[in-house]
């Protein structure tokens, strides 16, 4: 019997090409011979579409063009994912119900569950975590079973077929591959299992990239699919898909287990992808095994930060961009970046110097960009600065109450920020829509988490690519990208070298190895400790650890490192909060605002990490922690006589 | 029996500011002789934290201050919302599972229901919609009925008290008060009555203001009220909320229904209140009979946007704001919102003209800047935009690759937008950082749905105060605040009579009467239908209302304007799908970086509306429609004895 893996790329919130790809990919798959052929979870709709889930219309639209697909299903099985619409029931506060669904469509028609009403199986239980808030949108099976107070076991029957006069027993799942380990899948594989054996368990997914994820499912898959002995179809999809805030790069890995939890086939990565196996029920085959690509290192996540920034590009219809590229490793990635995507004819780097920005800088900026072969242009920003501050502090204020008249001083902090916008918001908006594209943001995640950036200023742009990368990860990618990609030196290794600067002030001489308060050897770790486990650490958890001695083995940064950057507790403490209140307040004002992030890690800013302005908060027991350390501190200097 | 309403500020992510609050509270409760005291919902951690739900050291925080409230219950029973931690059982996906919980402290401990294992109630079901996504951090009485496989009628008992040697049998509800019909609480009412007779229902609630809804509760709460007849205590607080994109005004309105399901009390709106009710289980009281006050209209919408505002500056201790005055209305109406609130020794407004702007706008700026006798400046930008325009076209623009040359030319749709960030970005960011503070954003709601203002330009500042008003309510609000608040014509009424005009081109002269592309009477109208209803509109709904000529009805605007803006069936197609492509295109892309909006309406851009930047779809049967229309017209032309 053969299978096809119907690995497409799905565009969110259009149902029309996506039926038409699904056209496509059914015919191929017949005249490949194919019995049965396999598509991803919502792939007609989209998954990430914004309170468009909203729009009945859309809804009948979906549920129209899932009609065209059943059509074509006479003589061939047709699993597929959309939305299923209860126009009879309501759903939470009166809205329309509407479930996340799986449909197995045969002889021209829909085949289904004895015990559950409609002829299509719905997801176990909501999405309600990272960026997905599936509850919002979706009625669960759980829910449905507690509302019909029925045991979820009866609800789980496999779907029985004839297929080429031989029964095939299908199990269903719906995205429940297994998230960070295998309690989820053996549940459901087991309620399955309880009611009917099963020849086939199908897995249809809309699951996004993430560092490591795919070697990590594909070890839960082997070990679940081998306890249970029944062969796995696992059917995710391509393409990009976003909720505003963040741009989420899908990258398929579609793949095909036996009953032994051998991986029989796959799909390529973060390409479409039909995939047929050949498959005899409950039968080893004896093909050589091929292996999931790990995704846990920097090739993984270059391919990811590619696809997905290309992939986005495509979808808002821009070809050409702008990058301030100011002689920094940011800007280097991604002139870098989009130039390998877009090529150098549609690429314009821009350096725009002030007083600040030293000769080194400005070099490397230039060297880059011949390097790379783009469009190049010096735009300085001194005159307009100063034009700026002379007409501020020039132009009279008068308090009419009074008819008092009062005149500003500039101070060199905001001096600072007027020459952040002054790239920004005056040249590079300007430029970029003459250019015929947007701008690009160059923020880092280092710099994201403390707002080390300036509103309107650096944070702005219409993608922040490397948004999601700490500034290690940068340096890595950096140095990935002129041996693997290029094959030579095309970022200067004085780059990669050289102190990350802003370059706004005096205080910031690069050639006085002057740069960024941000220690990024220590404070990229501490700021992932903040962000990215599932239990978010803060300044007690921290410190905590700090007074154990174990605070470098628990985030992961060098051992011996923070001694040396804080010789005294006191110091250690001081740049703890001092971090902490940037985070929870200017950054958390400056994220709100922030572009659209591609998200790589298990955890990006944007709506995979919720927002409030609500300001810096220390706990009681922090209190504690803190003044148990400063009085053991205090307690060293006093000479042991007294 | 003396019970006291404790409708307090809550400052949510500050649970020690609450806790001091509580026990002020409760001190003043005891000394007036009462024996229990209501708080509302989540009173000690608040409600929108983010993420800082997901920080295990914030949760034991909350329960640590929940301890001293216990202690404090020895002669007085308290009833409070709490998170409530439970650290055996997991959560989804990993996480801590934690519990929106309501608490009854009383003799120093906690009392509960035999039939759940814990010492408190918890939420029935997840609130997740608007910008409620409650599924992300609590788990459910729901959710935990169907774990444990029991009925939820078995896990809403009444709480048995005795105070003051007498039985005292507590209904709990948490935030069940009844959305937008009975349902919900009548199911709860009833639940909880199956299992005992009950002497006292309490709803403690975290229930922003919207437009209305106070008005609809009171008809639900005394309906339902009376039905059951049993008195009512309903807990809500004051304060201000947020997720980062909005912010939510608290309006508190607390209120006690007698058994007849009569209004016997009730807390004042928007302010802090302890209000001791004197009541006789089960006993209608002989006092007059109070009102709640009517929230449907213009001035409730006044008091909730001053509110919302001043306690959105307090909390990130704003104390100053600087105001680009442009001579329109919406400028306008901040102008005297700020200054209203700050005092005008703290507001400096500022008219940036151009060339393109009229003596008129510039002559009205000033005189509304003179009535309220703030600060005042005037920045002209032309010099700075002719700058600019020149640096861009006169720098050289090199292709290193082929070292040709290219010059730029700026169009006059840019020229545009340079004006509009050089004002915002340039003059008012540098000009707010040295007055102390920050630049306010005067979008309204029907700009903020097509992208109608320029990013970092005028969709750029530290809050939308009025970015969940429509056009015609801002207008209105320029008419109350005269009438009601100043009393005299503090906004010049020629300001509320001009054509609202961006004048960024010649194209939009006011003194020609030539204003924004926005027909607001009609497209204020067409917008809310995309955004409001729980069942978002589409073109789809708007042409089938159009074809059966009850648009206007449907979407409330004038009727016969359609057919007076839109002569024939084609302009009024080409103008719909403009629109939808702008509120689906770059409305969205702008939205996603915009400031905080402050909520008032019941659905407000922000998190209270979702967004995916997918484009424009137009459903199959929309296409149907558009041809049908189209056809009938062209026929129309076609004389008829053909």
């Amino acid at each position: 019997m053969k299978i096809a893996l119907g690995q497409m790329q799905v565009v969110p919130g259009r149902p029309d090409l996506n039926t038409q790809t699904m056209k496509k990919m059914i015919r191929e798959a017949k005249d490949q011979g194919a019995e049965l052929i396999i598509f991803p979870e919502l792939c007609i709709p989209g998954y990430l579409l914004g309170d468009t889930w909203e729009q009945s219309s859309y809804l009948s639209d979906c549920v129209s063009w899932g009609q065209e697909i059943i059509q074509l299903s006479r003589d061939i099985c047709i699993v597929f994912g959309n939305v299923a619409v209860d126009w009879e029931r309501q759903g939470a506060d009166g809205r329309v119900r509407k479930y996340n669904a799986c449909f197995f469509a045969h002889q021209g028609k829909l085949w289904g569950d004895d015990n559950f009403p409609y002829p299509y199986r719905i997801k176990t239980d909501n999405s309600d975590y990272r960026l997905f808030d599936d509850s919002r949108h979706f009625f669960s099976l759980s829910q449905f079973a507690a509302e019909e107070k029925m045991d979820i076991q009866q609800l789980v029957q496999p779907v029985h077929l004839i297929l080429n006069n031989q029964p095939l027993r299908l199990g269903c799942l719906l995205g429940e591959d297994g998230r960070d380990d295998d309690d989820i899948l053996k549940q459901r594989m087991a309620a399955t299992l309880q009611n009917s054996p099963v020849d086939l368990f199908i897995n249809i997914a809309s699951s996004p990239f993430a560092s490591g994820k795919n070697y990590q499912r594909n070890r839960i898959l082997s070990r679940q699919v081998k306890e249970w002995g029944v062969p796995f179809a696992y059917v995710n999809h391509t393409g990009i898909q976003n909720n505003g805030k963040n741009i989420l790069p899908y990258d398929g890995v579609s793949s095909f287990y036996d009953g032994q939890g051998e991986l029989v086939d796959l799909c390529a990565p973060f390409t479409p992808d039909l995939k047929i196996i050949d498959y005899a029920a409950r039968e080893d085959i004896g093909v050589p095994k091929p292996k999931i690509p790990d995704d846990r290192g920097i090739k993984a996540i270059y391919q990811a930060l590619t696809y997905g920034t290309k992939w986005f590009l495509d979808s808002i219809g821009m070809k050409k961009v702008v990058i301030g590229l100011s002689g920094g490793i940011d800007s280097a990635l991604n002139a870098c970046l989009y130039t390998l995507i877009l090529g150098h004819e549609n690429v314009l780097l821009v350096n725009m110097p002030s007083i600040y920005n030293s000769e080194t800088t400005k070099g490397l900026a230039y060297q880059l960009a011949e390097n790379l072969g783009c469009y190049y242009a010096v735009f300085p920003i001194q005159e307009a600065v100063d034009y700026t501050v002379k007409q501020i502090e020039g132009t009279p204020i008068i308090h009419l109450s009074g008819k008092k008249e009062i005149n500003l001083v500039v101070s060199s902090f905001v001096k600072e920020n007027i020459q952040a916008r002054d790239r920004s918001a005056r040249i590079l908006a300007g430029l970029s829509a003459i250019f015929g594209g947007g701008f690009t943001c160059n923020a880092n995640k280092s710099e994201a988490t403390v707002g080390y950036a300036t509103l309107y200023g650096d944070s702005a742009g219409f993608l922040a690519a490397l948004g999601d990368l700490w500034k290690h990860q940068v340096y890595d990618l950096a140095q990935y990208v002129n041996r693997e990609i290029f094959g030579t030196e095309v970022i200067p290794q004085q780059m990669i070298d050289l102190v990350p600067s802003a370059e706004l002030s005096p205080m910031q001489n690069v050639d006085e190895g002057k740069g960024d308060p941000i220690r990024y050897p220590y404070h990229d770790y501490l700021f992932r400790a903040f962000i990215e486990p599932w239990e978010r650490k803060t300044p007690e958890d921290i410190l905590a650890w700090y007074q154990q001695g174990i605070l470098e083995e628990k985030i992961g940064c060098q051992p011996g490192l923070i001694k040396s950057i804080f010789p005294e507790d006191k110091d250690f403490i001081d740049d703890l909060e001092y971090w902490w209140k940037q985070y929870t307040g200017m950054g958390a004002a400056k994220r709100i605002q922030a572009p659209p992030i591609l998200a790589l890690s298990p955890r990006a800013f944007g709506l995979d990490h919720r927002e409030a302005q609500n300001g810096s908060y220390f706990t009681k027991r922090y209190a504690q922690l803190k003044q148990e350390i400063l009085m053991s501190d205090r307690n060293s200097y006093i000479p042991s006589e007294l």
